[in-house]
């Protein structure tokens, strides 16, 4: 190669694809082309990299030949379908989808946490649950230091975690409910718009949610800590941007929020934004668009012996999905 | 007295006095005389009962004159001003207010768990917190069953708990939102429109919120439970009405889905409703204006031996207010 890579972005017209095509630039990742895919409905239109227009091409088995990394964020089934394609055509991937995250084989990276995991890898890299990556910003350095032993969550998440015709449900359902008229709901099973829905993701058997189970099965993935108890409610609540979580953990080890608070703001791609005497913690409205998750509200918890409390917040289709995906392939790069 | 209890409400224009109005009349409560007592700024207004026209008169040292029942709902700093007053003229006070919750001699009750406390009154009986009463609902009955050992909570609490001009202030900020327009907060510390705020009333020395607390100790002492072990997280979000509290419990004894169902679908005053396989779980939208709390999303707890997780909603405004006062004062009635 003469100077940088052959990059594919597989759903490159979702809310990700759009966040990816921006850190690419922002970022000076080394691109020297870079492939628009996405399925026929959006095939030529043009989107703009480096201030040039790029024309959106149909994603298909023939879409990665000369690839060097493609940034999947198309869906599981899509993953499922072409990933295998694309490593067979020499492409390294990194899949924001939840298709082969728990496959023993592919690594699930955070890279504040487990990049050396990436060294793994045998052609897919897989890019963590949305959620899972904001809890694990704030968990994983208290984990480092005290030894989580139980975790329990609920999760505050915002409506463009369902792309960008979820983003465009809550606005109109707002609106019509303002003004007493009626909005269907079409992308979530019920209104979202001054309401809280406790379903994100279909269920299962054990009356969990996939997204419920994505949060314990990958903390213990990415953590490397196989005997986590975990349990989580995720919640969708009305907000547009950047997800909540509200963390109740049960430690190993004595804690303290002055030590925790140490812990937590070194490490990178955090910020601790707790002083509650001045009214400061993390709130969704600030968090969008943020690289940098934030944590606050920390404290001790009332219910364990060695337990911390503590709300954290991130821009979940930046650190929750293009922005983790594009510092895996950095990593890559590197 | 001929027939009817002479009763005044202290706080009859705010939101909860308009309801405990309405249920008054609409549960038959054996009413002589009503009083509806405000603050000047409303002196003269006049108010609805019985398709009769009663006009606001002064709260003050005279009020209770001859009173029977005062149902006090304006605050604490109120309820301390005025409440023994009431009780000095001989009426029995229903507070709503945080103000004597936690005094011994005051009993706090939620007439479906600890009804008898009623008996041990001195002239002031406590009104719980509403995110307490709601979540109690369905923690209760499943206590009495397997013994509630520890309980980590987490809430999603609608802005008509924080008053009427509360519930202004998210219509008028959302409609400026989706406008483009700026709408600066009067009420909560931070917009409240398409975002959540991890804080409902003040901050506490120990990084909790007085509400956090609130939660923590009134939970032991309806329950009569001093040892439980609880801790909560306490977030506002934008919806109009309804509290709804995610609630992830460890038991002392063996637990499972279907007798926790059995024993919850039991209780007065709570529906179970749930099934995931139709999608049905409560929501605030829908416990709106409904009296009975009701409880899904029924699972075992994932982080602990015997645990359960489940979601509960319940009108604030209602049980976890003026419903549970009036449910107190049919009580000291019969």
């Amino acid at each position: 190669m003469s100077t940088g890579l052959n990059v594919a972005i597989a759903g490159a017209t979702g809310a990700v694809g759009g966040e990816l095509i921006r850190l690419l630039e922002e970022r000076e990742f080394p691109v020297r082309q870079l492939k628009l895919l996405a399925s026929a409905k959006s095939v030529g239109k043009f989107l703009e990299f480096k201030r040039e227009r790029v024309r959106v091409e149909l994603l298909s088995e023939n879409s990665f030949e000369g690839v060097d990394i493609a940034l999947f964020s198309a869906g599981a089934g899509t993953s499922r379908q072409f990933a295998n394609r694309a490593v067979a055509c020499g492409a390294i991937v990194v899949d924001n989808s939840s298709a082969f995250r728990m496959e023993n084989e592919v690594p699930l990276v955070i890279p504040e946490i487990n990049a050396e995991d990436i060294a793994t890898q045998r052609g897919i890299i897989a890019n963590p649950n949305c959620t899972t990556i904001v809890a694990l910003m704030a968990l994983y350095p208290l984990h480092r230091e005290f030894g989580a032993r139980r975790v329990v969550a609920s999760s505050y998440q915002a409506v463009s975690g369902a792309g960008a015709r979820a983003i465009n449900e809550l606005s109109l359902q707002a609106k019509a409910h303002l003004q007493g008229e009626k909005y269907e709901p079409e992308i979530f099973p019920y209104p979202i718009a001054f309401n809280v829905l406790p379903q994100v993701d279909i269920f299962l058997e054990t009356g969990y949610t996939k997204e419920e189970v994505k949060f314990v099965n990958e903390s213990r993935k990415i953590m490397h800590h196989p005997t986590l108890r975990a349990s989580i409610t995720c919640v969708r609540v009305p907000v547009f941007r950047a997800h909540s979580v509200a963390v109740h953990a049960d430690f190993e080890r004595p804690v303290s929020v002055a030590n925790a608070r140490d812990v937590l703001a070194k490490f990178p791609g955090l910020e601790v934004f707790d002083n509650v005497n001045l009214k400061q913690y993390p709130m969704p409205l600030n968090c969008a668009g943020r690289n940098n998750c934030q944590v606050g509200r920390i404290r001790l918890d009332s219910a364990f012996d060695n337990g911390l409390a503590f709300w954290v917040c991130g821009d979940q289709l930046l650190k929750g999905a293009a922005l983790n995906a594009l510092q895996i392939a950095e990593n890559l790069v590197r």
